[in-house]
């Protein structure tokens, strides 16, 4: 597996691959790897030629009072994973590589961002936007490849490349989760003991708000009962949108999405389903 | 050569030119073509295996009040012209097929479209980042052209594609000119027979200009009472900036440019010039 580090280096294995004819799938990380990463890798395995995976967590989309720099991190770790599934090049680039200077020109997105987390984090998918445009750019993958765990992150850069016509494909990801239903994240690592053994009710409270939902009730109200009395964490939003479009006029899909913060750790969580075929 | 006229044909032709190992040149135009357009096509050509002009009178760039209505159009003309210079596609979509949906996603201009015709036309570098960027995508150009004629579109898009890491070249053009010296441009059709030999006083003002601020001069009110005393039009504006920069503080080259409203035809043009080199 290569490491590529440096803009320049990522463009000359871009190049080279494209010369060879082969396809490119692109999975774009901030590291410390769990099964969700490896599963996007898997799928881009076996839909493109070579898979390069970004690792690189993005100072751009933390707010100034969030968590860049307790973020977890472990190349060595990261390294061997990614090489284990299968990953044909990381691109492990500094700050500075990414940014060598202040931009001029800002993408922002649009009535998406202002559900859910965007509401809690402002600018947050602004940076995001940022990054991942860089890194379609860079990589000129043919797929892109992100889990629905972050189903708001999924939806706005679905949004990127059909407003502007990005010569590539977006490709969704199944949220992948520990045995007792706790979705993969990398800040599981900053839960407690006893904060870890409350948040498997996370998913347990989206599927019972899913079943009232069918049944004709506002889930809302009673998954901040369940929520409140089950876990010590505090409850930041709970919301039922339309999905992907994410307003509150539920057309095909709906989410029902939420997020939680713990002492260290904010956690997200959702479920995509059609209520038409429930 | 071929009229592509969707985005399904054109995106079919990049497919097979990329495939048979061709680059591809990208000359975006609003069409009415004119020797400044060609010339580009012309480098295009020598620089690129195929050519591939765009004719979009782009409504995203065109203000409230503006002349998108009456924008000069002549299609037949422009294939002409366009086949005659060697373009291999020309690319005429409708408004409908550049623009399905409203975006989501916006992309925005910064400081540097606060100056110039920025200041005067507010978003209208925005509409033109949306539509090249929907372009550059679209042609998977290697290398796209725009003429100096229009210094500020062309220094906020060569942010845009550092900003951005987009996989492609801009390459700037001389400005064309009529042989008394005014700059050509699809507008110029526009002024009357007295306003057209008023014209070629723009760069003959320019020209002033540059000599007295190269003598430590400030040319701006010189070349305001030039104007008054020599056109009929109404000056929008006349300023000296850093270039690419757009800012006061002028490093390496410097742009002095002018906009001049007359009746039905705004018309602008610079010239940009190394201070220490001459």
């Amino acid at each position: 597996m290569l490491i590529l580090q440096t803009v320049d280096e990522l463009k000359k294995w871009v190049r080279e691959t494209k010369k060879a004819g082969e396809t490119i799938g692109l999975v774009p990380t901030m590291g410390f790897l769990h099964e969700g990463h490896l599963s996007l890798v898997e799928k881009a395995k076996s839909e493109n030629d070579r898979v390069v995976m970004s690792i690189f967590v993005n100072p751009a989309q933390f707010g100034p009072n969030e968590d860049f720099d307790r973020y977890p991190r472990d190349l060595d770790r990261d390294r061997q994973l990614a090489e284990g599934a299968g990953t044909d090049a990381i691109f492990v680039p500094s700050v500075e590589e990414m940014y060598p200077r202040e931009s001029q020109i800002k993408i922002t997105a649009g009535a998406q961002a202002d559900v859910l987390c965007g509401a809690k984090r402002p600018g947050h998918f602004d940076g995001v936007l940022k990054v991942v445009t860089k890194l379609f750019h860079l990589t000129e993958a043919d797929m892109a490849y992100f889990g629905q765990k972050d189903a708001q992150q999924l939806a706005i850069i679905e949004s990127l490349v059909a407003d502007f016509n990005f010569p590539m494909a977006i490709r969704r990801g199944d949220t992948v989760r520990e045995e007792d239903g706790l979705a993969k994240s990398s800040r599981n690592v900053y839960l407690s003991a006893a904060e870890r053994d409350e948040a498997p009710h996370l998913k347990k409270a989206l599927e019972m708000g899913k079943n009232l939902f069918l049944q004709g009730q506002d889930p809302i109200a009673p998954m901040t009962d369940y929520l409140t009395k089950n876990t010590s964490g505090k409850i930041d939003y709970i919301e039922l949108l339309d999905y992907p479009t994410l307003t509150a006029d539920i057309q095909n899909d709906a989410i029902l999405a939420l997020a939680v913060q713990f002492e260290k750790a904010r956690l997200i969580d959702n479920i995509i389903f059609n209520p038409k075929e429930n």
